[in-house]
């Protein structure tokens, strides 16, 4: 293959290795395969999974795909070259790149002389002959290879001879890409631009192997989108990134404004364009799993990306929408708000009702009291993009055919710490088929306490709730600048073992925010026992 | 003047026009005094103060601006060309920016003849009537004028030779800059670079008046900044944009990353090279008077720019800044952080011991407890990346000299919910010089609850507390997966009126986490309190 030959880029995710080196950013297994399977429904090619080897779990979440495969995408293991002085065959760090059963992995090695020689503390030889080795190795078992030149810009400048014969060796080796890498990701678009055009010339006259050419860049100087448009426009064809440029420090180049500029503005083929509308709740899903605030004045997917205040602003915009937008919202899944009277949503709400099997149409007044109602929540602090089973009770409330399973009459937690020892009880009230019914349950704490009590209340009436289960507790504080006095928004996710939904509640008392999610949760789940009805699973 | 002859760039600043445009800002007069005076102390030569006229606030602020005139900077008031239809000295709209007393004046006229058409409603002649009259005028009442090209690049793509004509009659008619604008923010680099280099080319070639043009670039594709730096290596010479990058939908062009590349990466002069170093502390007071959080990731300025996680990079850093940082952070009074987590080794512990003003040395055993109990720590669910206050208290406890001020005994929490009515009611039991002390306190949650017991039950032995205060208030799930059992880890920040310092508690009850991270923000304050110690504001 001669990728450059062809319109099309190759994007790379590296959401979940290079991604979760954020400072603050911690993800389970379940949270890196709910982020994988929803990167490959978007259609991006590679996904990098993580390094197996350098921590347990990236091991095992490499195991687990193996069970719960990508569809289209392909899984991409990340390792080091072998270390010095021993062969790839015999490095014990290998092993586990090849237990993760994947059919790509991409190797980094050193392009910088001052990092071979300070970092590794060996000869700029031997780094040849790691990149040589490790590469040969992992062909010999089948592997198709991506080679990222780490610190390349800044190891080019320092020393172009010796950088250019890493990627000699490499390619020598059968890599398949070269991903030209700016580490430390300072360097500055017209030098990228500069480095990348001699590079690939250079290369391409020294050798007759087909070769393709990637990018890894990070924000450091406040370019990473904009050096890697460069690079493509040089030649390069694989781009590397994450989604909302998660990244150790100022972060890695932005997926979610790399791939609109690329297709939407440059003409490139990087995803299929009826994918390319997932984009925006792709973003925010995946920030909600991560449990980082979404940047609301990010470029395409943020909510203030295509806002419009009052005005002339408004009226130019709704008379022609080019006046002040530099791109139809609607592309890539965002939408225009109007600050002022916000117009927007009522095909939202028609979508989602049509969705979830509830007929309604634009003329029905109760389409306009959900909307009202869903701003009202919104702005009490709900959110339902990733709590759509909450919000699918929400209509069937306005529709007027939201079923009664039980009623909520009260609580009452009690949590004690006496010499170290922690008790809590928590007691629930609930009326079923006209009858009140007292329960009372202990628990690690104050939500699975409430949680294990309106079980014990409800499964003699609904034997169902025994196979229910929590799968997933989130947790954020609105506003946290109110100290403990915020708002508390959280979000269940449950499961009757082949369905997942998940609900939200919200509060200044965390236990009442958890207890709405907890009840919902339950009650979804009878609707869905009693309708044998497919839910649309959150990943 | 012909600026471009020279290697100096004029920054010119749009936070208190441009940049309060952004969505949830908002700056009183007094606000906009503070930043002001910050920014002429920084050396930004130019600053756009408002639109005197549109708003009362505007006008009102560059009055008091008279008052309290700026050391070095040239204060700018902003303006639309005159209304259709009648001449400049007659619009009133143009007399509040005579009266608002600046010497120079920025005016922006349309460039895109669908804006004049649809946009204003006129003539493409009378436009160009209308930017030639307003100049003139302004000329004429001893005012030196900028000219913003609106729309410029989206103008100049549709009709070239209409775009040039509004040019050419601003330069004609006295206009000393001419600033092409990406009002809509959607150009990229490539663009930028070719447009302005054709223009500028045309333009020098048709007069023979100096010309100096500037850049004024949005970041709806995430390429703001690396637009501007783009127009500069083409000739432009003044760059606009705004601190933060705050401004409509997704911001304009960052002053914070703009300087640092132009100054330190490209060799331009922009503002005096001993001013740099307040860079990153104009940052932050800009965001705290904003009352904005500020975004820890933000290139250059912000806390995890120069942030190092694993222990490799650690000691390489530490033999070799060049090694993983593309800049010296001290040049912009930023610094360098060490991230204690589990990667961390020997090196991290030593280097956080000594910024703590705690002696310890490779040698000694309590290097390796420290370590043992901070990975033990980890495992259970703390982290200490965020909670740098409880990190020390860790240490002391290490090193044996943490001091003690209370001891906590108990604690009871009640929360009752009926009939929709919430009562939450905290009682805490602690021990102050032998004695032990009941108190009990309502609140709207239960940590809210036992916050308020606390400090009820202590500012009789420590009047301090009664100004600390919780500034922030962080959950996060860990393994969330295990549902509501799940542990919680709780983050809280504390303040005492001019220092903050953040706190961690980690539990699977969410109230005991709480109260942990609680109750060693009120120890870590009493210490600085005590000690009279400067601690590291975290922002």
């Amino acid at each position: 293959m001669n990728a450059d030959s062809t319109n099309r880029i190759w994007i790379y995710d590296t959401t979940l290795r290079d991604g979760s080196q954020r400072e603050g950013m911690s993800l389970s297994i379940e949270d890196k395969l709910r982020i994988a399977h929803r990167l490959d429904r978007l259609g991006v090619p590679f996904i990098e999974g993580g390094w197996p080897g350098a921590n347990p779990k990236d091991v095992q979440f490499f195991w687990r795909l193996q069970e719960e495969p990508l569809q289209n995408a392909e899984a991409v293991a990340f390792c080091s070259t072998r270390r010095p002085g021993k062969t790839a065959a015999e490095d014990p760090m290998l092993q586990p790149i090849l237990s993760a059963g994947t059919r790509w992995v991409t190797i980094f090695g050193k392009s910088w002389d001052l990092h071979v020689i300070e970092g590794l503390n060996t000869t700029l030889e031997e780094n040849l002959e790691m990149i040589r080795d490790t590469i040969e190795f992992l062909r010999s078992q089948g592997r198709q290879v991506i080679y990222d030149a780490e610190h390349w810009f800044d190891g080019y400048k320092h020393n172009p001879t010796y950088a250019l014969k890493t990627l000699e060796t490499a390619i020598a080796a059968g890599a398949e890409w070269i991903v030209f890498c700016d580490t430390n990701g300072g360097t500055l678009p017209h030098e990228i631009s500069q480095i990348t055009r001699t590079v690939i010339q250079t290369l391409r006259q020294n050798t007759d192997i087909p070769i393709n050419f990637g990018i890894h860049t990070h924000n450091d100087a406040e370019t990473a989108v904009a050096n890697a448009l460069t690079a493509v426009l040089e030649g390069v064809r694989m781009v590397q990134g994450t989604i909302n440029g998660y990244g150790e420090r100022c972060g890695n180049a932005n997926l979610c404004s790399l791939i609109p500029n690329l297709q939407l503005k440059l003409g490139y083929d990087c995803i299929d364009p009826s994918h390319l509308v997932k984009l925006t709740e792709t973003s925010r899903y995946i920030s909600e799993v991560a449990n980082l605030a979404p940047d609301d004045h990010a470029a395409f997917v943020g909510l203030s990306a295509f806002a419009h205040k009052g005005g002339i602003h408004v009226s130019a915009v709704q008379r022609n929408p080019l006046t002040y937008e530099h791109l139809q919202p609607e592309l890539i899944g965002n939408k225009r708000r109007i600050v002022v009277s916000d117009q927007a949503g009522m095909s939202n709400i028609l979508a989602k009702a049509a969705t979830f099997g509830i007929d309604l149409n634009k003329q029905d007044p109760k389409c306009r009291q959900i909307l009202e109602k869903l701003k009202e929540l919104e702005n009490q602090g709900y959110q339902f993009e990733a709590a759509e089973a909450s919000f699918e009770l929400l209509m069937h409330e306005a529709v007027g055919d939201r079923q009664t399973f039980f009623e909520i009459k009260g609580f009452h937690v009690h949590c004690e710490q006496l010499e170290g020892m922690t008790n809590v009880l928590a007691t629930v009230k609930v009326g079923v088929n006209g009858k009140n019914i007292l329960e009372a349950a202990e628990g690690n704490g104050p939500v699975s306490a409430l949680d294990a009590a309106l079980r014990k209340a409800l499964v003699n009436f609904y034997p169902a709730l025994a196979d229910f289960q929590l799968t997933d507790y989130k947790v954020r504080i609105l506003d946290g600048g109110a100290g403990t006095s915020a708002k508390t928004r959280v979000l269940v996710e449950s499961s009757n073992g082949h369905q997942r939904w998940t609900t939200v509640g919200v509060s200044t008392n965390i236990i009442e925010a958890s207890y709405q999610a907890v009840v919902e949760g339950l009650e979804y789940g009878l609707i869905l026992q009693t309708q044998g009805k497919e839910v649309v699973a959150l990943s």
